[in-house]
């Protein structure tokens, strides 16, 4: 099977693991590092060899041995360099979020779409062993109905000159929550909490309610402030409870079979009393996960869609419902966290089903 | 020295921890233990001696031996229990909550005051040698500036029969914000979410968000539904962070010299520009804690205040605070989580610094 | 069912956690608790009721009402206590180690089967959920053939008068040992490791190997001077491995199905070369384990042995054992560490298969 | 300042990790890879460029631009390349363990001193931030007097063809401890346990005991066959003990200010008593540790060691001890776990005093 053809535009944070995921790869063959800066991008590529260093992105899209390119730069940059990609015919990839406005993202859907090209979102999350075995067993059905997700996402990070904690960190949870609920992150409201203490100009400690089908509820922490590292969802459902802690490699996914039972034969919730509630005691399973790094796997689905002819796993329209959640965010934010309705987009009818 | 006289009301869940301490303090003698069931009751006391059993509680309000009654009974009776007792020239010790409704506990403060009793709030976690400490670190300044609380308390717990996971497991934090607060928890607003997944009736899950004095901001996370139990609260300052982990004997207390600085050198917050923040990644201290009961030294603090004829460290106007936080949870979770003012009590002239 | 009668002779550290079991106990009625010290007996015992307090030995064996004693005094004095409670006819229990010798040791042994009289050995450990559910799993053979175990409690402990850290410490691992083992504790030899580095007079820091059937080994580290404390057992099988975690309250029982497997399918381990060796990564998982307190469980199996007539489930025998093995360790621990024959009890031939 | 010229020999498991750190360093240009497997080799150096790829030593020898050679073969062929590397003038650094056998050891000791060239030891964990505090700690005297050293190094491991657990992972904790002990590892004797409970033809479970000077015991435990991972060293001292737990990266070292004090003024042991030992319960302290690669450090020394014409850190006659103590462990398995002497070699005079 030949290779495709991939540049990587963007030689700054991330950038570098793609270069070395998409070199491993045996779909992709890497023909180019673009970056203003000539001096960081030859450092990425390192000695010389078969990979073109060039700050021009037109040499780029020109190429047509390039099928594809992968963004790496600061988001306000996405919209722009994605549009002209796909203008060229290129396939593309996004690092997470997709764009800084959802009118932006849905732009660069419109334009995938009506190229018929591949747009992915780099949610890398989405592609390691842990998340990959979560959506399995919500899928068939090991957790019950959806009682609550709460996600805990806490260190001492980098205050970002231009995007608060919530369009820094949160896109992780939230992309993992799209891809785990079976049909995809359906918040209809959003309250957001934010704090900026440091009067940094923005937020640095941020919580997300979001009010789920059934009584459900989605709950996101996220603080550049905290000198304790904290990685950790829980997913309580009506039979199980999933303990996911990506900081404990010995157990990153513990599932308890502990929790509430319904006893009540009836189907109206109002019918649900104290006196048929009961607890279960039971067993904690750790599912073996197999080891391979996420990257490695996310660049294979995005060459497994475009030969595919179909859509990625975390696609355009993915990354969209995430947008959506942080702009309805920053408007809750803006009036004093009250519960915001949150955009959604109509899937064109012959999409539908696909996901 | 001569022991106090003090009947225990209510032989409940918590009652006989109660007895167990006053028995064995040397402030204390216990007179009677008093509880509509008088099998539980008896059970409660033990072997046949000198300590009454009744159901009645006229009986033991009218017994001169009996200086001051602790009440383990319901939140619901709180109120007309105490006025009795106060009204019958008893000191009061009363179990979190103080009241069902702060209208109650602010009558029985009144009635305290205008008795010149103690009216003491059982908040228990306020007497471990933990927070104890914590208390003296931020009051020494080992903390700077407030910048975030984060309080988390999920476990399987006991679906309530008459109040939500607020009412039964926030007073915990907030009673432990108020005793560790240079000023007592001075939240002006709070937002609350709550869910009800399992249609028990009143909310399982919750979370408080209570923005506080110079953008800092407090959050609590209750939990009924969580099969793994965690009890962390993590308290960011300027200068260093505090993580207390109640579930981690061997080191519940951990401050971390390690955060987020400011070179800013103007007293402007507008000024502090993410070019003028900087890193610290320095030690991790955990002190020394002693060992001792939190309800012993919450009944030796009962005593000394009644001997002193001053007001107890966890008086009714702290567990006032708490109820009032309470209540504007309970109006924000109404009216869809948005922020509600918390009403504050003006402090009588005559009592203004005595805390 | 009529209540046993039962004495508690010494009131030191601990006798109050038998005084508590028994009384809570529906097989058991305490009459007596016997110490020299009448006041630290009173103390125990609390307020006056209908159990004697005395500092007479004889009139508790005199006393008819008298079922059987427990003896909680130091382990010199075990054997003497015991040999005139069997003489007076009553059924014994010991705290652990059940004697100071297994000269001694098998006195008592001897005198309770002429008498007829049930003699039993409190360790505590065999009768906790985590132990009885070790000792199921490795009956019914989850974990395959006994590769190896590694058991290590170490803290800081009270440096003893008397006796060195192994006579304080290893009869814990030594008699679990012995009991979750099918075939009981078998080693044949043991090599003891002791230091003592403070000048105690005694070892402080030691570890004992003992080679078991088929080339697995045992191994226990006991340490009185180390800060951390920890008290872990690794159970290593061909088909699987436990690690027994007694201080993570959340997950005390881990069962690994990880492990290296053998394809060899010749029976000559000779054959058995790195080439048929391969390894297995499965999940892990943890049994619940019912909430009951170890001492209730072993004061109801004195009973029920008493009432049985059958020997009970940590005899004297097992005792027997526990003191051989840490009998050889002294004289290897005198023999520079040097593997050293732990002796055989000829178990009469009427007990055979008992257990 | 000139790169110093360096070739890899060996592309197998450890020499990709050494051509990554060589090629990111300032002080060394990497020259070549060797490697029997040509194509293993080319894998390893990546893209053509300036790195040659050969499978013949001799050329690697004769190249003048080589001045070094690092050695990452199989530890049994390491005598015969280092002293054919000696030969041709390189200075060489080996992988550890240093050598198969301590007189393989000595000769490639006596080649480099008679050469003036240096040889050392791969010994990386003596390079990582948490080691390189803990002998800082050490020699400051923050610990005292040393009472014990506890290692455990446990895990799932590759069942080596050649050598059995002692010799593959025992040298990490044995060169270790050379490191961080002021005189270096000065274990006179060593008794070994080990067992084979596979029937795979070599010890996969081991135990190292170590007496060391004034009573104090060092004690290490290696293992293949335990499912759950520990990697931990436990240094109790007079005045402070340390915990080093390698696989919590939060807080790797901890020191406990807790312990057991000697109220005895006497010089003499046997003064000491029981009533002269006190408990002290203190704080605990976990340093900040810088983040940086120990394999970097490690070539940076070895690069350092080269131009100052000095000797290395873990340089040959450290190895030499531990190869020592890895013989003597063989000698003491041959003989039932007997207390073995450990052999000492004599440093010639002129280099007294370096380390």
């Amino acid at each position: 099977m030949e290779r495709l053809g991939i540049a990587v535009i963007g030689a700054g944070y991330w950038g570098p693991n793609l270069v070395r995921n998409l070199r491993a790869s045996d779909d992709w063959h890497l023909r180019a590092v673009c970056d203003l800066d000539l001096d960081r991008a030859a450092r990425v590529v390192g000695p010389p060899g078969d990979v073109r260093v060039t700050a021009s992105l037109d040499e780029v899209l020109a190429d047509p041995a390039i099928d594809a390119v992968a963004i790496a730069t600061p988001a306000r940059t996405h919209h722009g360099l994605a549009l002209a990609a796909l203008a060229a015919g290129k396939h593309v990839l996004v690092e997470k979020p997709l764009a800084d406005s959802a009118e932006h993202g849905l732009a660069m859907i419109d334009s995938a779409e009506a190229g018929g090209l591949v747009l992915m979102a780099d949610h890398t999350y989405c592609y390691t062993p842990a998340v990959q075995k979560i959506r399995e067993l919500i899928a068939e059905g090991a957790l019950g109905d959806l009682l609550f997700i709460d996600s805990v996402r806490i260190n001492l990070g980098l205050i970002q000159p231009d995007v608060d904690v919530f369009w820094d960190l949160a896109p992780h949870d939230l992309s993992i929550m799209d891809f785990i609920l079976p049909g995809g992150l359906a918040a209809e409201a959003v309250a957001a909490q934010g704090s900026d203490p440091l009067g940094a100009g923005r937020s640095c400690v941020g919580y997300l309610s979001m009010p789920l089908a059934r009584g459900a509820m989605a709950h996101v922490h996220v603080n550049w402030l905290s000198p304790t590292k904290i990685r950790r969802m829980v997913i309580g459902g009506t039979r199980r409870t999933l303990v996911w802690d990506d900081l404990n490699p010995q157990q990153r996914v513990s599932v308890f079979d502990r929790g509430v039972d319904l006893a009540s034969t009836s189907e109206d919730p109002a019918d649900r009393t104290a006196s048929t509630i009961s607890y279960r005691l039971g067993d904690t399973w750790s599912p073996a996960l197999p080891e391979h790094e996420a990257l490695a796997s996310m660049v294979a689905e995005f060459a497994a869609s475009i030969r595919g002819g179909r859509t990625a796993r975390t696609d355009g329209r993915a990354a969209l419902r995430v947008l959506r959640v942080l702009e309805a965010a920053t408007r809750s934010l803006e009036d004093a966290g009250s519960l915001t309705r949150v955009e959604r987009d109509e899937v064109p009818r012959e999409l539908e089903g696909v996901r």
